[in-house]
Parts: C-alpha cells; structure tokens; sequence
C-alpha cells in the first residue's frame, strides 16, 4: 500500500510511535508527513519515528499542497475516520483519487509483534491490580454504597489515583442492572449477597486491558477471583454456566480456527443448557491501541487465528429485570494456544 | 426547517428531552422520530416527548424506509456530525436530496430558555463546590503531590465521588505546564508557591459548567478565590493583569454589541500592556449541552450579544517555558449585561 493518510489518534501513534489529537498522517511514496499544529510540534519532532514533521495552522490545506506537490494520483483512506466535513473540504478542487478502505489500519494491526504483546501483558496486570484493591475497598467499605460511587472506586483504583488512563469508563452493575450489557451505574445500593459485575480496564503505553468479573457481595470475604461463591442458587448455576463456556473457549481454541469456531466454544454451552438466548452479545473482540481491534469473535466472522492475535473471551448471559453474569479475560494466542494475559 | 435529520446525542436531547449513543433523530413534516436498537426503546418510549420511537436493527435501512415512505425530497443535516461512511451507506440509492447545513442544532440552541438557564446555574454550583472541597484538599493534602494525582482529586471533588457527569477532563497544571493552555497531568510536584491552574466542570441535566482558576499554593491558605497573593512577584504582575482584563469584560459587556468586541475588553487591556502576543487564544464560547457552544467570544465573530446567551470569559496569558495564568467564568447576559453563573 503505497498512498495512504490517516486521522485516527492511533492508527497514527502505530505508524510512528507518537500520536496527538489534531493530525493528519500521510504516507506519500513510502515518505512519511505528520501534519499539525504549534501546540503539539516540539513533542511531535521529538518522539515520531522516520516522519517529517510539519507544523500547519490549516491540516487541509497543507494536506491537498502535499498531495499536489507529490503528484498523488490515488490514496487509500478509512471513511470510518473520516467526518464528512473534512472529506469534502480535503477532496474539493484536487486530482487525487481517494479510495475507500474501511479499517485499513485495524487490519494491519490484528497480529501482535512481541513487544506489543508485553504492553498488553503488562496492562492486563495493573489491571489485576486494580481490581485487587477494589474488592479490598469493597470488602471492606462497599456494603451499602451506591453503584455510581462503586463506579467511582473502580476509577480510583483501576487508574491508581489517576497513575493510568482507563481503557474505557467502567461498568459496575449490581442485581438487575447487571442484565444490561452496557448498564450506566445508578443510585442503587450494594447489599449483602448481591450479585455485583464490574468491566474495566487500564492502558500501559497506550495499550489496552480489558477483563469482567462478577462477584458475590459477601463482604468480609468478597473478591473478584473465578471461583465464586454465591448465596443466591440462581445466581450460581448461571455463573457456573458461563464460567463453564469461558473455559472451554479458552482450553480450545487453537490457531488455525475460524474466529467463529471459538465463538462456538462459548455459545454451544450455553445453548446446550437453554439459555443461548439470553447471550445477546459476541463471544469477544480484539484488544490493542484500541479496546476493540480486530479479529472479531463472533458467529459470523471467518477469519482464521494466528499466533500473536489478542482478544477477550467474554462469555455472558443476561435474565432482564433479574440479574446478569458476564466473564471477561484477554488472551493471547502462543504456540498455538490461548493463555489469559 | 420542515425537514431534518440529527446524530449527535446533544443535539437530539434537545429536540425531544431523552438521548443514547446510537440513534437517528428525524423530523419529517414536523412528525419526529427515534429510531434506535433494543438496548435504549424502553427508556426512550419513557422519557421522549412528541416523538415516535422505532426500535431497529438496521438503523440506516430503517432511516431509509421513512424517508421513502415520506417522500421526502430534502432534508437537512450537519456535516459535521455525519461519519462518512455512515453518509454514503444512507445516502446511496435514495432520491432524498441531502443539504448541508453547519452547525444549525448548535445554531438554534444560542438563545438559552430560562429553565435552561435554571440548569446551567445549578451546573456551575455544583462546580463551584467541587472547586472549594478540592481546595480544601490541596490545602491540607496538596503538598509534594503530582499533577497527575492532583488532577485525579480534581475528578473525585468536581464529580462528587461520581455522583455528577464532568464536562470535560479537567485541567491540573503546575508552572511551566500551566503555559500550555491543554496541559496533560505530569508526574511534576506541587511546592510551595508554585502556581497551579484548574480548569473544570460539572453537568447538571446534561448542562455544562465551566471555569478556571489558578492559585497560589500557599497550602494552609489556599484557595480559589479571585484574590489571590503570589509569592513570585511575576506571577502577581501576569494574574492580576489577566484579572483585571477578565473584570472588563464582566463589567462593560453589553446586549447588542458584537461577541468580537467582547473579545476586545479582553484583549485590549492585555495588549495594552504588551502581552496580546501571550493571548493566544479567543476569550470564549458558548455552554449548554456542548462545553463549546454558540457565541464564540472571538476577534472574528460579529454575532450580536442577546439576553439569554451563556458563555465564558477567559483571558490567559501563556508565558511559555514559565507559567501561565487563566481565569474563567461562565455569565448569562440578562437585562442587557453579563452575570456570572
């Protein structure tokens, strides 16, 4: 791919190791051009690999200036990243040929090299930490305490006081708003034995984490490990169940099988024991500079497992208005198998 | 405007009272519609007003199907909200011309309603708490600590321990880093009689504080209060400068006059002592839904100032390589002048 240009923070920062939040990135005959403004300049020149780097007090303009200069008959681009807006100012009045390529960049992406698969370890452990210190935090103070100030806690504790970016603002659902896939934390008030889920991660070197535990609010003994104990009989048989289908996902999947295939391996125990539909989600997704990347772990999805790939198996099964249980790790494909990062 | 199609949650709650992150918002002959999937049809059948909710897998297809049904032969829509790739997967094969028009939710919201304003002043309160809680912080805990745990103090005050939404991620930053007016929190040291700028604020009903100031960090003493005593006699000089500026433009703006010469009140009196270059920014924008909203408070802006506009006032001088200073308030013009919220 000779041509192309590139918006997205990291598509950029993947490109040449330094990324900002006005950019245009071009790669022009295998020449590399980071364009933008004063305010990001000094840092750009410093940490960007084999660019050049152009300060621009209009990114559009000089854009279409490159592309002329170069004599640029075609460029490949994602519409996905792209307002329209910019589009038509970018395009007007120029000879270039934009080709549209959706998710261009994600692609290129979808094999790990080994230092990223270090970052990505390294996040998934100040992940666990943080998890770590909320169930201590909860054990010891959450009885009672409303979701959105849990949902605060698991800020303060998966970001180590603001120490690390999340990969993504948490989810802390107790009860029935746990059946929500995407719940948003209310006033509810955590009690003893509620069933409680929380979904969150933290970012090393811009790298992702990402994991879900769902916990039996027993207090003194709370924690966020596998192995749980729940005093409601519902609750347990459901997690059980899904604890169940991660398993096999992740003792299974092997390279050389369809994506689909390893969202078999979750999705054909749950609907073994009738509750297929109740998961309403994917079995997973990829897991990088971006918290979804590629491949997709889903039913329909045909894309083969490589070494090297990164992704969750997140299993879940959700009862509205009653409760749900999502199990969430990101593995990583070695020799030829899944390990949970 | 018979015709018009909306994305953008703000401007969506604002026609009918409920948003969610994935919907089309259509006012078709002045029917208006929200189509979105399964996860939000309960809430917005609850909580929409005058509107028809379609529930939709598909929400392109769907959009498509009405316009047709309609016979809709021109709509309006922001550019600007529009993914291209969204654009061209809704506009292709349909007979619906398309017409461009920036900004025009921005554009109707400039005038706020009273109960509007009710929200807004309720927003910068709350703020306002969030200010002093975190200042009693600094004062007693501040000392020694990074910006980047400063700046996770300043999210646990402002949101109250998550119990209110941000307006944006706020703005911690020591000396040097102040002159950046878009600091990121470093691992830098507050000391003693540093200078430490904070910009934040909090949403009420999905409306907008905002506000800055920068301190002395004198510790037992602090606060962040207009009145401030610096110990570094240039930063004296530069913050009542910025001060005084800030309080010419509270005092003398006027209904009627153009938003530049508001932006003039500022900057006239920062020129004048031969800093203009060290403003480097505009003196403001507007607040509602948006943090940056209509009037921008700019030397280019000849929008005339009206009775129930909100926006900011904030003057800063950037010294780069030393500090800088900011001062920010949000006014509501009523009965022909600027009051602060």
């Amino acid at each position: 791919m000779k041509n192309y240009i590139l918006l997205n923070e990291n598509a950029v920062f993947y490109e040449c190791g330094f990324s900002c939040d006005n950019v245009v990135f071009l790669n022009l005959n295998n020449e590399k051009y980071f364009i933008t403004d004063a305010r990001y300049t000094v840092e750009a020149k410093e940490f960007t690999k084999n660019c050049e780097v152009i300060e621009s007090s209009n990114l559009i303009e000089d854009t279409k200036l490159l592309l002329k200069k170069n004599k640029i008959k075609k460029i490949v681009f994602d519409p996905n990243d792209f307002r329209l807006s910019f589009y038509q100012k970018l395009t007007s009045e120029l000879k270039t040929e934009f080709k549209a390529q959706e998710n261009f960049s994600k692609l290129k992406r979808i094999i790990k090299t080994d230092e990223e698969i270090e970052y990505l370890k390294k996040a998934a452990q100040i992940g666990r930490d943080g998890f770590k210190q909320l169930a201590k935090y909860i054990g010891k103070n959450g009885f009672n305490e409303e979701e959105s100030f849990l949902h605060f806690k698991a800020i303060e504790k998966m970001s180590s006081f603001g120490k690390y970016d999340l990969s993504f603002d948490p989810i802390v659902a107790i009860n029935a708003n746990a059946a929500k896939p995407h719940a948003l934390p209310t006033s509810k008030r955590l009690k003893l034995n509620n069933l409680i889920l929380v979904d969150a991660g933290v970012k090393y070197k811009r790298y992702c984490s990402d994991r879900t535990c769902t916990s039996n609010a027993n207090f003194e003994k709370f924690s966020f490990k596998r192995e749980q104990k729940f005093k409601n009989k519902k609750h347990q048989k459901i997690y059980d169940l899904v604890y169940k289908a991660q398993l096999n996902a992740i003792s299974k999947a092997r390279v050389g099988m369809k994506a689909s295939q390893i969202d078999n391996l979750t999705r054909s125990v749950i609907e073994k024991a009738g509750f297929g539909k109740y998961f309403v989600h994917s079995t997973g997704h990829g897991v990088g500079l971006d918290i979804h990347e590629f491949p997709n772990i889903n039913s329909r999805s045909d894309v083969i497992i490589e070494d090297n790939m990164v992704f969750t198996i997140e299993p879940g099964i959700y009862l509205p208005k009653e409760f749900g249980v999502r199990i969430e790790d990101t593995v990583v494909m070695k020799n030829g198998k899944a390990l949970i990062l």
